[in-house]
Formats: structure tokens, C-alpha cells, sequence
């Protein structure tokens, strides 16, 4: 995506000690968004993106103006598509915004599907997310050939999707997720956090604040994830937050525990007037 | 696959053409069986089929045992996985023989689907087997990392999923078509013939043949396909096959066609016995 920030510098940083060759890859994927997310108003600045990479120093950007659209796709071809037939049952009206490009008999459909791990957390209320997520992160591996791809874990689960994407199809790549990045406040660095009116954004410090002290507890003996998540969703709905999801998982499997005796980590999703936002804290036992 | 005959011998000798190094890869896919197919009972003979490589000359054969174990899947991770939760519900009780392995929380779990093209005749009655097809063929360019990879156009609607894949996922390869062997007596040349009672196969020339009178009927004039289609089916059921599907179908987006005016082809299923045989014959007006 774009509108860059400190924690995608903090990548950046991150490549710059081990490649020789870095290539940031900005593209707003309308595959990974329904018609009813916010694609249209995510927020995108090219000019200040590339001052800052400029100023930061890559060695190339990728900035692909349309990866769908293959050319010609739909004009020889007039007749209308029975585009129901290949609805996915289970996924109901999950249609992405690739829109038209993506409907025509010649245009995109070829979709990587993570099945089990993408079915879970932000996978629930965005069903067509990480199959967007997926299929164009192969396509940027199968364009750009890198050797090492560096992945925030602030999207924490996006992340393990990768991971198992890379290893389950023998990309020859190895993935690394690099720590999230917070506000000097706390609150974990998305470009979204423009859209928080102030008062918002005081209130979403709950959600950084709640797992950090949720971490503690945990480290403290606390291994009862019903008392663990109870005080995180007491904490952000106190504050005027709504939650999607509030779930102590697996950290490989993101499958939600009952009691903490592996690693995990403390996934939440949850909206501050308009805006969703997602945070994590790992508690490695 | 295994069990090579000269079918497979022809695109080697088409890759020695241009390529300066031929893998080839040989791997009874799992993944592209339901557990009701005959993976099982699928000629294998390896020793055999290294003397043929040997004698025509390739550089490296790529043989895997098992290219969906990832090593501790099942172990570490006792709990039982609730699978259901995951089954596709367009596709019933589609599962593939991967067994165990796919099933576990840490086993296999990507898969990749053309979703329209795969949905289509063989896919009709094979619903699991394009997915595993496209999945192990993404796994094998991963891992060899060809410039150019050879199908036969005897699988026809397996090779168009394939550029199809290899365009919408941007793999960096040019994808060829090798045109099908037949035996000498017109028989498309496959490793399931020799399961072929002596009687069947003598009946099973009416599919190559009947396709061959379609298209000199086609090029006489013939573009009603209903009329080139009942003579096909007509000659194979009369031969005691039966049908499993006998179309016309464009050549890219393999979608029928009631009148042939642009190139198409010709594709036919038919049971011989306990054999399910493929052919195809292009039209190309």
C-alpha cells in the first residue's frame, strides 16, 4: 500500500543491513479491498513517498499502475460472463474491487488461498482480504525476484499468511517480519491514523495500552485468556471503541487458545468512528 | 507424472530445441487425485523411466517423495483440527489424497485456483484435480526455476490453466504447448492406455477418430456444433464408451460454443471400461 511511515522505514532500515539491492514495491491492491472498505479514501501522497524512500535511500520502486489488467480483456470477447457460476459458495457476496478488469473472460483469475489461516481473525469481517493479499504478494515475488521480503508484524497475521504462502508453493525466499512501530503515544503506526479525529486518536491509545498491560499480566502468571481478552475489550469499549475481534492465538497457527503454554499473541481489531485499526502483542512465555 | 512413453519423450525433444538446460520433473501428485481416482493404480516403473531420460538426454530429473510434508506437521500439535470448518462448500466432499499431511494445523494449506477455467469440462467430474495440478506446477517453477516450461497439449484445458496461472501470477516463464503423440494407430498416447483391455483399446480409436472426421467436417463447413458433437458422441457410445463430456469450446477460455467461428477445440472425455480417456482436436478456422 502507500502513504509511507515511519514503520515502513523502519523496513527499510530493517533490508539495509542485509541486501544488497532494495526494492520497495508501493500499490494500492484493489483485490485486497470490497467495494464497501475503503479503498477509495485510503490516503496516498506518490510525491511524498518517494522523498521519503529518496531521503531514506532504495534502490527502486515499484510502483505498478494497474497489476490486473492484462490488456484486451473484454473487447474481443462480448459475450456477458455468467460470473455466478464461479461465485465462491462460501465466501457469499465477497467480490473485491478489481471491478470490471477482473470479470471479463480474459481477465485476472487465478486467486492463492491460505485456507485455515486465512479463515480466521481479520479473515472473518474481511473475506476477501487475504485472498487480495496473497495472490498479489506472489505476483510482486514472481515480478521483483527478491531473495529476503521483509513483512511488518503489525499485521500480524498477514504476516504467517506469507510465511505459509512462501513455504507451502517453495518461494525461494526468505521472509522476515520486522517489529511494529508506535507512535511516541503508543499507538501502532498505520496510514490510516490520519482519518482519527483527535479525540479518536486519544481514545485508540486504549487498544496499545490495554494489550501492553494484558502482556504483563500474562508474564506475571495471568495464563486465563477469558480474563486476558475481558480486560483488553473492557479497556477499548470504556473508551468508546467497538470491537471486531479480541483473540489470544497460536502464533503460527492463529488459532485461538484457552489457556497461554506456548507462544502467543494478542490479536485485536477494533473501529474508533470510522477508522478500524489492529494492534498485537506477543507474550512469549 | 510417471511411467513416460514418447509423449512425454516429444517435449523433451522440443525443450532440446532452444533449452540449454532440460529438468525434468517426475512427482505422482497427490494432490490432484480425490481419493476415489486411481493414484494407486497409476503405471509407475522409475528405473524405466530414467532409461528413457538417459537415452534421450536431459541434465538433471527432479524426482521429490513428497512435496507437501514440511517436516513436524502433526507432531508438536495435538489438537484435532476442525477441517469442516474449512471445506469448500462449492466444492462437496472434494478432498484430495493428500492425507494426514494436508490435514494437520502445520500441513499443507495454499492452494491455487483458476477459478473459471478450472470449473470446466474435466473439472466438471474432477473437482479436486486442476487445483492440485495448478498448486504442484507454481511448486515445481519455485523450485527449478525454469525460463520455459513444456505442457503437452493432449491435457489441453491443463494447459491453458497453466498460462493462465502463469499470467495472472506473473511467473517469469514462457509457457509452450506440445502438440499430442498418438500411437500409430491414432490412439492419443497416455500412461492410463496400458490399463486398456485389448478389446477396449480397439473401441477407444473411435474417440481419435471421430474427432478427426469432425474437423475435416468443420472445415467442409459443418459450424453447427450440436451436428459435429452427436456424430462424436454417436461413434464413442456406439463403440461402447461412455461420455463424460464431448465439447467445443474456445480455445482460451475453453467456455462451449454453439457455432465454431473463431478457433476452437474440440475436447472429449470418454470411460473405456475402467479407463477414463482424454482427447482433443483444434479447430482452427
Amino acid at each position: 500500500m502507500d502513504y509511507l511511515h515511519d514503520g515502513h522505514l523502519s523496513l527499510i532500515r530493517e533490508a539495509q543491513k542485509d541486501a544488497e539491492i532494495i526494492v520497495v514495491s508501493i500499490y494500492d491492491n484493489p483485490a485486497q479491498f470490497s467495494p464497501s472498505e475503503d479503498l477509495s479514501t485510503y490516503p496516498s501522497d506518490l510525491d511524498r513517498d518517494l522523498k521519503k524512500l529518496s531521503d531514506i535511500g532504495v534502490d527502486a520502486v515499484f510502483h505498478p499502475l494497474d497489476l490486473y489488467d492484462y490488456g484486451g480483456s473484454g473487447e474481443t470477447k462480448s459475450e456477458s460472463v455468467d460470473n455466478m457460476e464461479f461465485t465462491e459458495e462460501g465466501e457469499g457476496n465477497a467480490v473485491s474491487c478489481i471491478g470490471d478488469k477482473g470479470e471479463g473472460r480474459l481477465g485476472h483469475e487465478t486467486w492463492i488461498r491460505v485456507e485455515r489461516l486465512t479463515k480466521r481473525l481479520c479473515g472473518k469481517s474481511r473475506p476477501v482480504f487475504f485472498k487480495g493479499v496473497a495472490t498479489v504478494v506472489a505476483k510482486l515475488f514472481n515480478i521483483v525476484e527478491p531473495d529476503i521480503a521483509i513483512f511488518g508484524k503489525k499485521d500480524y497475521q498477514q504476516w504467517r499468511i506469507i510465511c505459509r504462502m512462501v513455504r507451502d508453493l517453495d518461494f525461494g525466499i526468505q521472509v522476515i517480519g520486522s517489529d511494529t512501530v508506535r507512535e511516541i503515544d503508543g499507538l501502532a503506526m498505520s496510514s490510516r491514523n490520519v482519518h482519527l479525529k483527535p479525540e479518536e486518536r486519544e481514545k485508540a491509545l486504549s487498544i496499545g495500552q490495554s494489550l501492553l498491560r494484558a502482556k504483563l499480566e500474562a508474564l506475571k502468571g495471568q495464563t486465563s485468556c477469558t480474563e486476558l481478552r475481558n480486560s483488553v475489550v473492557q479497556a477499548i469499549t470504556g473508551s468508546g471503541g467497538r470491537v471486531d475481534y479480541a483473540e489470544i492465538v497460536d502464533q503460527e497457527t492463529v488459532v485461538a487458545v484457552e489457556e497461554i503454554k506456548a507462544p502467543v499473541v494478542f490479536c485485536v481489531a477494533a473501529w474508533f468512528g470510522k477508522v478500524r485499526l489492529i494492534d498485537n502483542a506477543e507474550i512469549n512465555l
